[in-house]
């Protein structure tokens, strides 16, 4: 059975390490940084020295493709994305590159013909620097006029940053790609949390993309002051907020798992020590990957809400913010990493991925489908990211033995 | 039986309440402002004009006094505060200083020989604009060096209007008083709550004014992904902060009525939909009038918040803010009061005083005693605060017969 180069695939997951590469092991490339920038340079010199067909999107997006004898053939799209967190991981993103990089390069050298094009992304900033999913939005044609007016690092920092890529606004909403040309996609990401490594699995084959939805959640009450109103009288916008968040954990615990909810910022107002909190605003944020249940716990949960306030006296101010549906992933191409999970002898499960992926955006417009390998402890975003070689090397393996499967259906 | 003045005492309620006067009915003269200054002139005038003694002393607190034939006679004080918080009521301790004064002119008018000086005093700064009980702090010899270091409002604040007023930071320090000359202190003040009003009753005989403690709790616990991390296994700050909201108001209110505790800030770090919370700072106040409580709740609130802790695998750090012991009124006191209640066939109760008031400190130095009458609503540093006239001209009355009853005893 075709096989990837291990040495040449754990050198490049080595050596672009080293680019933005801290001191406690983990990396910076924040989207449009100039370490980014670093890693793109390399990425592409790497495609280039393979005599492969390099181009740059609209959108930053890096590609390296190997045609297909078929001209008319369509593209099957492998890949992640190069960016990471501010003092993140050295395997979040990258893996997933370097992964379908090797898978295609053992392709190319063992002269295999398939009948489609199979092209490698680096998906730009996947992780939000400037926009969450921008390259994988700009190139799926999900990106909207006004989307880029406020980049969370302010548009000094994406223009200079889009400037040094050779790029600008108006060329992000030029990647979209015609979905007609697409096959697929495949993603490779470290899992990011423990269900592998407790489960002693190899592969964590995604069935969906969970849907996000936040709201702030504003509880009004009165202030009073805190010695001379007696306690039972209180109309205390804080212990209302918070104990919307505890029956609201219960709810979804009892009812929603293995759906997620979040509530992570809290902030009372006036904020004295003698002062009753007359407001307190309550960030909610939860996840599904089903939409039924996705719908359900919207409902239940702003019903709660507004069943908590009543009871403490309170008023209720709900102010939508993020909002992704589900991403199902398509179960052709989740039978093809099946598959290859089976030729290769490694054990797998299907689970949903809690966190955002660029295989979200590609979803909406190819069969889609992503896969894991288990993270040590579950650490991400955090230089202590760790993914043993022989999960990476599984990682690449997995991939070439799914772009095999679909070149034979 | 010998009467206040109503007309002369509620022209001078009507007059002080122009001083600062907002269009809502309220009034602003936060301590060394303009118009604490401008107040602070009328009342001198008042005084002169009246042929009393006037007397500022270091720390600004103004003082009239009625001389006792007996020149070594000790000194009864009676009075309050003029000042008040930016856009607050007209009754907030200007109540008791016009209320004292009236008292004192009427046994001028009436010649009646009392065998001890009587003073009626205008506090600074009660409300702490600069430092909360500045005036009678300084009186009683409470206040430290270094506690001006850091005024609310600022040094150039303090400094100017200290200048405005012909005093300085050192002349505070030279403002206090010798104890073994005052024979005690009454202070009478609208109630800032519904006690009495609930209640109908016309005075509220205070037996001691709250101790008050207060905390930043910081709840720490891991910061997670709120999408990948399992709802079960999170170390989630914030919901074991407000879990120990939650069960401290239970024990508060089971065990320790009419005490109070109040959970008036919280922060969640880092504060982001979807970052588990790692740390929550809860600012934890509470308050009691009676010594062995007030060490009791100390003792299990912390107690149960460490508990609390454990449960949710969080750690805890606490940090001391404020902390003021319980003062007790003086029994004799306490007792005069009430006679002249009897006397003038007023209804009263004994209740706390779970507000901070100048009385506080002079407790510290000489037998003190406080008094409440109704405000409506307990609606209190708000242009709406109102007592009724009639509730007025009871305050000036029972602090007329108060000094008369410490007169004959």
């Amino acid at each position: 059975m075709l096989k990837i180069n291990n040495e040449r695939f754990l050198d490049m997951m080595t050596a672009q390490a080293t680019i933005g590469g801290t001191p406690e092991g983990g990396l910076s490339r924040p989207a449009l940084s100039s370490t980014d920038q670093e890693v793109r340079n390399w990425f592409e010199t790497r495609i280039r020295e393979n005599n492969l067909e390099y181009a740059q999107d609209g959108a930053g997006n890096q590609t390296a493709t190997l045609r297909s004898a078929n001209d008319d053939a369509k593209t099957v799209v492998i890949g992640s994305h190069l960016d990471s967190v501010p003092n993140g991981g050295r395997f979040d993103g990258a893996l997933g590159v370097i992964a379908a990089f090797e898978a295609l390069l053992t392709i190319k050298d063992a002269k295999i013909e398939l009948p489609f094009h199979l092209t490698v992304i680096n998906f730009t900033d996947e992780e939000g620097t400037n926009r969450g999913l921008l390259g994988s939005s700009a190139f799926t044609g999900l990106l909207k006029q006004g989307e880029l007016d406020n980049p969370r690092m302010g548009r000094d920092y994406f223009e200079s940053g889009a400037n040094m890529l050779g790029i600008s606004e108006q060329t992000f909403f030029d990647a979209a790609i015609n979905p007609y040309d697409l096959m697929g996609y495949i993603e490779v990401h470290i899992e990011q949390g423990t269900r592998l490594e407790s489960q002693n699995l190899d592969i964590g084959v995604v069935t969906s993309i969970v849907g996000i939805r936040s709201y702030w959640l504003t509880f009004i009450g009165e202030a009073a002051h805190s010695g001379t109103s007696p306690m039972s009288g209180r109309k205390d916008a804080f212990l209302g907020a918070s104990d919307f968040a505890h029956q609201a954990r219960q709810l979804v615990m009892e009812k929603f798992t293995p759906g997620t909810a979040n509530f992570g910022s809290v902030e009372s107002q006036p904020g004295a020590f003698n002062i009753v909190p007359a407001q307190c605003q309550l960030a909610l944020e939860f996840r599904h990957g089903d939409d039924t249940s996705f719908d359900a716990m919207n409902e239940e949960l702003l019903a709660l809400a507004q069943e908590v306030a009543d009871t403490w006296g309170l008023r209720l101010r709900i102010k939508p913010s993020d909002y992704v549906r589900p991403a199902p992933m398509a179960d052709t191409m989740i039978a093809a990493v099946e598959s290859a999970c089976s030729a290769l002898s490694l054990s797998s499960t299907r689970l949903m991925s809690f966190a955002g992926h660029d295989a979200q955006a590609m979803a909406q417009i190819t069969p889609s489908v992503m896969y894991f390998v288990p993270s040590v402890d579950g650490i991400s975003h955090n230089p202590k990211e760790y993914t043993l070689d022989e999960d990476c090397i599984n990682a690449a393996n997995v991939m070439l033995q799914t772009v095999l499967q679909l070149a034979q259906a």
